[in-house]
């Protein structure tokens, strides 16, 4: 049960007293035991749920009539979101799909973020909540769109009906499917209007790798400057800076780049200048970081600033 | 010697040579010994000094007829700050007087800023340097404009002409001219409609305070919502929940305000409504956080994000 535009967070005992009446309601329409019933809940902070238009649109419910379609429910699912997220992929002979929403207020762990996988696929329980964890923590939780976090949601659900399918086949598809929903999601961050892409490479370790690509991604200088196109290395540099319990990270071995095209130490020959230029305007850009010290790696993904972004959270009443 | 505009950083051995020739040109022409000279330099980085246009500037100086009062120091620093930002006090028979600029990519330790102190009480150099030490910490180091760093100064200068001081009397004057600097700045920063206080009380420590009151300062969706004037008091529990290492913050705990009315977890009263929507429009706006937990205190500035911040970020030329 997806209640969308409505986060029932900071509403105290009458928020519980409400979702709880929801689940009982929904159960006994739908015919579902409560304890089967998952509650997800996403919107403004801190008001009540309107229960009287709650109970009149759960009541109504026709089940037997209504749009269940994947597409339906990534649209039902939307709040600021611009565009609905849904995708499907094939794994031998079994189907995963996955639907989500989120525009803002996103950063780990999947901030005001819902992602809803279901598949036909059989694993065994502790294999695919294995692999989910896995998958999540390289997709959704290297998704930054603003740095600020509130509740969210990521489920799997597996009916077993397709069979076995080989668990590394499996987990390259979650993989690739979870992916294409982050990216679907940076790139309709609010305001966004560029997907930005870090890789960070030669750290000490991974979580060194992910610290250093989240400060770049999450850094309002480097996503501004993406926002006007402008290769402005110093903001790279300076957001590596910013982790200040990195001090391992000596500035004479950092290499940065822009997509293939390395800025940073060495100036970039004056042929390369235009093809830099081109690869800013586009639509997805990508950041690369080598800190020259270790074999950690991680890529995350984020979206330009915009003043678009300001608008939309200015204007946002409570 | 201050340069403008230029950071001198990233800019190699090239830049070393440069400060280096810089410094020595300005020894001779003002007949300072060279290692009498600090150097601070800051606006864009990865770019070389203009050394012919440095050059020719340094060796036409006229130190004897030169506007050499503080207020032309606080407007020849100036890169994109919008005012200059220059204060003076009075401490029994001495004066302090304090310069600086900076209003973007600040955060601590006091990024791209620029503050000169200069006064002439007479006080130990160890004992000043501590009091100065105490008074930055509480200030400069208090001040975000949007999370972002860079290298900084903050120097203070005592030729004891004055005669001796009370010591509390000095570090209390020097307190509040650094603290009158830092709500220059935060109300310059770019962009800027608003100067924002955050002040968190109830934490375990004066350390935790300072951590969520810079997690709300910081928060993109707090600043957009102090630019609508809207009490959305739920983005300000997201940011207090962001401090992710602060599990002994108790939810059920925390009360949030808006200047001095309450907002969370108690409804404001109706006839307050109009207040508060007066307090969130005027241009220096308060948020009061009590964690509920301990005696720890802190109080940070920054300001409001606002569609000129990214139009001025995304515009700045590399």
């Amino acid at each position: 049960m997806v209640v969308a535009k409505n986060a029932n967070v900071a509403t105290g005992r009458e928020g519980r007293a409400n979702a709880v009446e929801l689940t009982q309601r929904v159960s006994a329409k739908l015919h579902f035991a409560p304890h089967d019933i998952l509650v997800a809940s996403t919107g403004i902070i801190g008001s009540p749920y309107p229960m009287d238009k709650v109970r009149i649109f759960v009541d109504g419910l026709e089940p037997d009539t209504a749009d269940c379609s994947f597409p339906a429910i990534a649209r039902a699912i939307m709040t600021t979101d611009t565009v609905p997220k849904h995708v499907v992929v094939r794994v031998g002979g079994a189907t995963i799909v996955g639907v989500a929403k989120g525009v803002g207020m996103i950063e780990p762990n999947m901030a005001t973020m819902l992602a809803f996988f279901f598949t036909d696929a059989a694993l065994a329980q502790p294999l695919l909540h294995r692999i989910f964890r896995k998958v999540i923590d390289a997709t959704f939780n290297c998704l930054s769109i603003d740095s600020d976090t509130s509740t969210s949601t990521a489920v799997i659900f597996a009916n077993g009906l397709a069979g076995a399918v080989p668990e590394d086949e499996f987990e390259d598809a979650l993989h690739g499917l979870a992916l294409a929903l982050v990216k679907k999601i940076a790139r309709d961050g609010e305001g966004a209007t560029k997907l930005l892409e870090v890789g960070v490479k030669g750290a000490r370790d991974s979580a060194q790798a992910r610290r250093v690509a989240k400060a770049i991604v999450n850094s309002p200088l480097v996503k501004t400057a993406i926002h006007g196109a402008d290769p402005n290395w110093g903001r790279v540099a300076m957001a590596i800076g910013k982790c200040e319990q990195d001090i391992d990270i000596e500035p004479e071995r950092v290499r940065i780049g822009f997509g293939d095209l390395q800025v940073y130490p060495d100036q970039l020959a004056a042929r390369d200048l235009q093809r830099l230029s081109d690869m800013l305007r586009a639509e997805n850009v990508r950041i690369a970081v080598d800190l020259g010290c270790g074999g950690g790696e991680a890529t995350v993904w984020g979206c330009d600033l915009s003043a678009e972004y300001v608008s939309i959270n200015a204007d946002y009443s409570t």
